[in-house]
């Protein structure tokens, strides 16, 4: 019913995650009548992307070099190994300017359900990563999900097994937080995990 | 924080509708991650739609040619001109089976606020279209929001003006509509447009 041209960029708009028919076809519309300057940017942004982008070879996440900058700086501490899921869960880190070490990005998680299991995220270059001698800890910050529990989980496992320190970041009440407002799972958690006052 | 690359993909995604900071983000991770073929192809998609896609000089949706071959076909009633906002609410038309006449598509509608008045819409296009001597009467389907009888008042008032038969398409119940279940904006015009018996 289309032009064929609008037809293939309605079904290509379709590969971006949370877009169906409808958002694709408004986003077309968008993109060809109201900002065809913005559509020519995005497609040389994706072009351009798909060609200088890689994985750094030591924490996995995109770097336009072999090994990337923050891996290569010499002011980061290599003995601390943070592992999170994606480059934004890295990026939330980063932005606390509580963290000196260095990371391993997993780009994804285990899920069976999507058949992503130890193998399919490729977890023995994290052990192999882990295990240059130089790596004292890693930390695990992968998400408080299910899929980010059960894969910091198998991760725990797989590297106490090689003899590796690990250790996860703390779960409880947010800074600020008001004890009526956090959820009951949230909060009996932060009681278990309670640290004596000798500690800090 | 991101390599120069993602961040220029992150930042052009943004010119999609809807899209914000955090989605563009996900958008970029999963096309670099998870579906790079998607990624080309989209790539591809727009830098074609941009290159071969323009405006029918008739009836101003997107074609490749220069008449798009709904205007060129002998198989609809030229006489009928049905105007409406989008080529989408073109494509519920057609959906329909309903209407054998040609169209007229705005690509938008008056809407002071976001500084689209008459000149800005092209509206003396359509005037031109409409007053070529096939057309007998201008079927005004934009939509019902204030924006589109804004428009759909403009364009009754044009058109009368130079002797066109305008009509509107008629507000009501919607088919398979139970009253219990309407609002009371359309039950009330459905009353004020009820139709004698002797109309059908």
């Amino acid at each position: 019913m289309n032009p064929a041209g609008l037809e293939s960029l309605i079904e290509a708009l379709r590969c971006l995650p949370g877009v169906g028919p409808k958002s694709a076809q408004r986003m077309a519309y968008h993109l060809l009548q109201r900002d065809r300057v913005g559509a020519r940017r995005l497609g040389d942004a994706i072009q351009h992307a798909l060609i200088c982008l890689r994985h750094c070879r030591r924490c996995n996440t995109f770097a336009e070099d072999e090994i990337c900058e923050r891996c290569s700086s010499s002011r980061r501490d290599a003995s601390l190994l943070c592992v999170v899921e994606t480059p934004v869960d890295l990026n939330m880190m980063e932005q606390t300017h509580a963290y000196q070490g260095l990371y391993y990005v997993l780009m994804g998680r285990i899920s069976p359900l999507d058949g992503i299991g130890p193998r399919e995220l490729g977890l023995e270059r994290l052990l192999e990563r882990a295990s240059d001698g130089v790596v004292r800890e890693v930390i695990l910050a992968t998400n408080f999900t299910n899929e980010g529990e059960a894969t910091a989980h198998y991760i725990t496992a797989m590297l106490k097994a090689r003899g590796v320190a690990v250790s996860r970041i703390a779960r409880g009440v947010p800074v600020g937080g008001e004890l009526e407002y956090v959820d009951s799972g949230t909060l009996a958690q932060a009681l278990r995990e309670r640290r004596g006052r000798n500690e800090d």
